[in-house]
């Protein structure tokens, strides 16, 4: 047996054995992403596993590239009458907020029972709250949990859980991956998980429209406030051109932040009616979640995001000035242009 | 002490004490790639610390990317009098002729040693040879036996075995990619090797430029062969105009082999005097080697190259017919070109 999470696996194992034959919902933040969806999955198969039924709930349906784990889940997007009564198991949200605005007022009465996350930021708004911010991924901390407890992982459940940190790691790559996670994931092989399936269902099953989307936003990069900030811009006519959907985006904003010297990385999408704007840092001095709180956003030090009601120009003119304060350079003022 | 390899590691013993006192050379292949110089850097401190000697030996240069696993070890690119006389450990070729075709002449007197390697066409060439084609590096074998044989594995010697695993199995995304390999990689860690600062340097230091040559090899992308067929290639024009280096197309490929429905991806580029043709494949049906070897060319079943004295458009017709077979589709018959 293993230690992973000496001082949650305990616990964890009586707030879930109190649930024997309840249903819950299992909620995860809206826009979902791997370690979310990863997180819900797995949690679900295990919950049952010990006498739960689970509704799984999101404000944002479930990306394409996740599907291949979701599918045989009992996903429920924001049907609330079926919901409404039911407790909340939150995953990977670090507040109570974070699963979407029109959700978060319908379920604001629902019992707030368990609240598992990784984020450093957790407000631990839950009855118990599970909050391991020195884990790479919400996955982590729920298999660490389950091999602590002995708790039989099936393949599915195994994959789940992979692909959750494999996606939170930046494919092995943050800071976080630690040797735990290693740890962890060789013997979530060793119950089923695939990386190559994985990883070919995340990362090697590009439509060809994302790869020309991706030479637009390439074409659209540009380099200021003396090389610490790359940015690059997509516009509606880039998306219709390319016949690419919004989701395709995703991971792009690492391009800008993979230059050389670069501190921030950024992207910023012309939607229908809003901006989105992306921030990635390295280092998480960067505080990028500062910069785009300033703009009604938020999210960690190192990747931020926001939603913007001003044009793509006026969101590029004032994000860049917000960016341009965190090198101590005077105001808007862009040192050199690259491109 | 773990027991990774059990086969190979008591005869591993044997044959380093044998060579106590003395001096070797580390060969490894031309174009050396991330589990070469890895496996070169990590066997150069295994050894010393067995007390014996080591110059290391390329016929290309370490590849800036890597510099921060090598910069440390003796390399010692083509000083063909220093080492005529010292025996050979070759590691990473699957044949003698890998370390390339001057090299490999000059050293054709030379001891052949050890073969360390992974590649399942390896020809067993030396006196003596540890070939084990499961692994998913080389890197993965000198680790596992190293531990085997509870070696000092330091922090540099633990980062460079890091970084031939996660650059062999495209961060741990292809199918050699174990339970067992998470397990070494997890007992790296403990070592010292930092999975983040590695994937920093490997994958997120890229010069602008690399970006904008990424930019042309997406626009030249045609997809042909009902799907199936994926290609793009780079001109010197492309090259010049965007102030690249040629090492800067390493991965590239990969766009191409990632597009959904697509067999094989295919990068062709314009060199000096000319032309490189690399092939990969999710399949290892494809035999890309076979593709390759047609035009002088070869490698592995899902991952192979060649160099061509043909024109680049020359090259693309030859290369097309070839791949053409692989379907059975009529010869050079294109049957769809997207863009």
């Amino acid at each position: 047996m293993s230690d992973y999470f000496p001082d949650f696996s305990p616990r964890f194992r009586k707030s879930i054995e109190a649930l024997s034959g309840k249903t819950v919902v299992v909620i995860g933040h809206a826009r979902p992403d791997g370690d979310c969806i990863g997180s819900q999955v797995a949690l679900t198969r295990l919950l049952r596993n010990q006498g739960v039924e689970v509704v799984c709930v999101n404000a944002d349906p479930c990306p394409q590239s996740l599907l291949f784990i979701a599918e045989e889940s009992p996903f429920d997007v924001l049907n609330f009458e079926r919901i409404e009564a039911l407790p909340l198991i939150f995953v990977d949200c670090a507040d109570e907020l974070r699963i979407g605005p029109e959700t978060s007022k319908r379920l604001a009465g629902n019992e707030f029972l368990l609240n598992i996350d990784h984020h450093i930021s957790n407000t631990n708004y839950a009855s118990t709250n599970f909050v391991s911010s020195s884990s790479s991924a919400t996955c982590e901390l729920l298999a660490g949990m389950a091999l602590d407890l002995g708790w039989e992982i099936d393949a599915l459940t195994a994959e789940a859980l992979y692909t959750g940190i494999m996606t939170d790691t930046g494919r092995f790559g943050y800071v976080a991956t630690s040797s735990q996670v290693f740890d962890i994931c060789s013997t979530l092989v060793k119950c089923g998980a695939e990386p190559a399936k994985i990883s070919n269902n995340l990362y090697e099953n590009n439509p060809f429209s994302r790869l020309k989307l991706l030479e637009r936003y390439l074409n659209s990069l540009k380099v200021c406030f003396d090389g610490k900030v790359c940015y690059g811009v997509l516009t509606q006519k880039d998306f219709a051109e390319t016949q690419s959907v919004y989701e395709q985006t995703e991971g792009f904003v690492d391009y800008a932040r993979s230059v050389v010297g670069v501190e921030i990385g950024i992207i910023m999408e012309e939607r229908k009616t809003t901006v989105k704007g992306s921030l990635r840092a390295e280092n998480a001095q960067m505080r990028v979640d500062q910069i785009a709180a300033k703009l009604g956003g938020g999210g960690h030090a190192c990747a931020a995001g926001l939603s913007s009601n001003l044009s793509l120009s006026e969101l590029e003119t004032s994000l860049l000035e917000e960016v341009g304060k965190r090198f101590d350079i005077r105001k808007g003022e862009i040192i050199s242009d690259v491109k």
